[in-house]
């Protein structure tokens, strides 16, 4: 039936606490779609007896073994080899690979030796499982008749390219009787996950269906996933649209969009320029909207105020609002906003100051609070808000906001 | 004789893929200090059989089981009772733990439940594992005579607080007379691993002693650790000293401490200010200087000058360097650099114009070429570097390469 999963991660570097596994994080994900579930997860170094152990173990509640790592040439990559011992079958070496593998050394102008023919010995029986971003190639092979070992790279990148192009297709195949899954995300910002819950309380989910969160500072991410057969799909259909409907502009994207591309996505189809005053969030939210490809469109650039000096000389704050309201407040938010704006001529200003921590703050202005302001699209307008936290959130969390607020009034007609 | 480790870390959230454990490999970390090799790590979901399963198959393999999570208040925390039932013994309440936790609750203003006594209920024989920052406590039990399972909580930060608190420093009382380990890091810049091992190649390591590599972009660390009883902590001493003899200035940091920690500290220690004229790097070179808490002492502010506008008005660049030799080119840098330097009043300036990518390469300056300047300092240079990789790598490569020059031209006498 193939519907429970065992992931292998192999390598000395995730047992010595060197390196974060995240490899059996995407797959147990991927594997998900399709509606197989992982049971267990299992690392061990690179050593034969442990190897070993794991693939005794993982046959003893799975019906699918998945695992990485181990395929390179050297001697600690010992992966075939064990499977092999695993399966009671000889290794073959599969001349396609060879040859490939001697036609990249070429192409590169490294040197030709012949440990690296070990990288296209595998298990008899196996079905090659193509490395198009590396060298050594992964396969699948039966275990007995109800059984199936599939293994990919151990490097993240080319273990999510064979995964996608040779893995998944075959198990959507294999699977497309059974029942499957659908999903899709939503990110949201403003509101708690209790009152999430609150608001979305009047859905009936029934059989199959399930709502999760995940909170990843400063995103919060809903989860809506629905399992079934073909009839699944209109259910899924429906209770999409009647949560888009409930959390309305709370939703900010769908999937993996990010707030920054959201962002620039507005300010493109509504023809508008950014410029950025930023004093607590020290260039951030500049970062932030620059590492989107193209920004440069919508982007004119942006002033780092540290000092009073610069709010005073580059955005025009005045001197005396600076002495009379100090550098953090309403007063100081609005002329850097506009102060912005104007000198870089773009259509709409942000500025931001505040008091990140750990120092600096004061009972009447205490660590986390900032002010906000939003020049242009028909507003000129100052909000305080209080972040809790260490430094990096307060920063983080300023981003969010001010990235927020500006999305909102992009979408107002 | 306590050697061999197994980690079991439980949640469903870990075998769907939502959740990277990060817990097995801070653990795994940790014991590598005393000398405890961890043999493999089991992540299984909150489900009773599977737990049990981990159980079983974890003591074929270690001598020590570290386990994390399931230890709360609700009906999918398990580890209590599948624990109790591994080792044949009852679970008893710990008055002490139950008359703390509904201190807690009332110092909380919550309302008391009596599920909440779960968290107090522990396998007979246990040590309690204190949680100072969470609810639920750990413990520590005797499995057989040879054998001990220690459970922490599985939120990461509870996790390390226990760890810290409690667990090492008894392994480390029990492990005294046994093979221990010294080790310590070097972060370095410049340098490729296989330049590191050729320029280490004079080193006699001998037994015990190892080096090993960790690429984290743009980080490179090298790590050296020593086994062995107490005449290892000479040897480690030497080869410590022989390393950094060696590489020099290319070490900017030792243990943690992060470059912009680092430039921080040299910018306070020499009496000197900066500010930065950023344009591809879009803010991230200021971002990386102010994260770093009582920044504002040495940072002036900065200008990311997306926009010819932005250079010309605010840098002081002239119109007819942007249109003789072009945005990205060294008498730009150069302008860039004296122009921030001079307008915010700062002893540094720092001016960064390159081309992130994807768009906006020519043949003369593909993506990835940047020119870097520094004015201040007894400098006013400009260098050009090429970086590859996508525009997140160029982005994050070139506030790498300026702040490691600015770390260099700080240290020179």
């Amino acid at each position: 039936m193939m519907d429970k999963a065992v992931i292998i991660s192999t390598g000395d570097e995730l047992t010595t606490g060197r390196v974060i596994d995240t490899n059996s994080a995407t797959i147990a994900d991927r594997l998900s779609t399709v509606g197989i579930e992982v049971t267990a997860v299992l690392k061990v170094g690179d050593d034969r007896e442990l190897l070993r152990w794991a693939l005794d173990r993982a046959s003893d509640i799975s019906d699918l073994i998945v695992g990485t790592g181990g395929l390179g040439p050297t001697a600690d990559d010992l992966t075939a080899e064990v499977v092999g011992q695993f399966l009671g079958c000889r290794l073959l070496q599969d001349e396609h690979v060879a040859q490939s593998l001697k036609k990249r050394f070429e192409a590169r102008g490294l040197t030709w030796s012949d440990n690296n023919l070990k990288q296209a010995r595998f298990p008899e029986g196996s079905v090659i499982i193509p490395n198009p971003t590396g060298t050594a190639p992964g396969f699948r092979v039966s275990v007995g008749p109800h059984r199936t070992l599939v293994w990919l790279s151990g490097v993240p990148q080319e273990m999510l390219t064979m995964l996608s192009a040779t893995v998944m297709p075959w198990l959507a195949d294999l699977r497309s009787g059974a029942e499957q899954i659908s999903a899709c995300s939503f990110k949201i910002y403003g509101l708690t996950e209790s009152r999430i819950d609150d608001m979305l309380k009047s859905i009936s989910l029934g059989q199959g269906a399930k709502l999760s969160f995940r909170a990843h500072f400063p995103d919060l991410t809903l989860r809506l996933t629905v399992r079934g057969k073909g009839e699944r799909i209109a259910k899924f259909e429906r209770l999409k649209s009647e949560i888009k409907k409930i959390l309305g502009s709370y939703i900010y994207a769908e999937g993996e969009e990010t707030l920054e591309e959201v962002v620039g996505r507005l300010l493109l189809a509504k023809h508008q320029t950014l410029a950025l005053a930023e004093s607590c969030t020290g260039g951030y939210i500049s970062h932030r909207i620059t590492r989107v490809a193209g920004s440069s469109v919508y982007f004119h650039g942006g002033v780092v105020s540290y000092s009073n000096e610069a709010k005073i000389r580059y955005l025009g704050v005045k001197a005396q609002t600076l002495q009379e309201f100090g550098a953090v407040s309403e007063q100081a938010a609005l002329e850097m906003s506009a102060g912005v704006r104007d000198r870089l001529a773009s259509s709409i200003g942000i500025g931001v100051t505040g008091i990140a921590g750990p120092s600096g703050g004061t009972a009447e202005k205490p660590v986390g609070t900032v002010w906000i302001s939003i020049a242009g699209n028909n507003l000129h307008e100052a909000r305080r808000f209080q972040f809790h936290g260490d430094r990096e959130r307060v920063i983080v969390g300023t981003s969010q906001a001010a990235l927020d607020w500006l999305r909102k009034s992009l979408r107002a007609p």
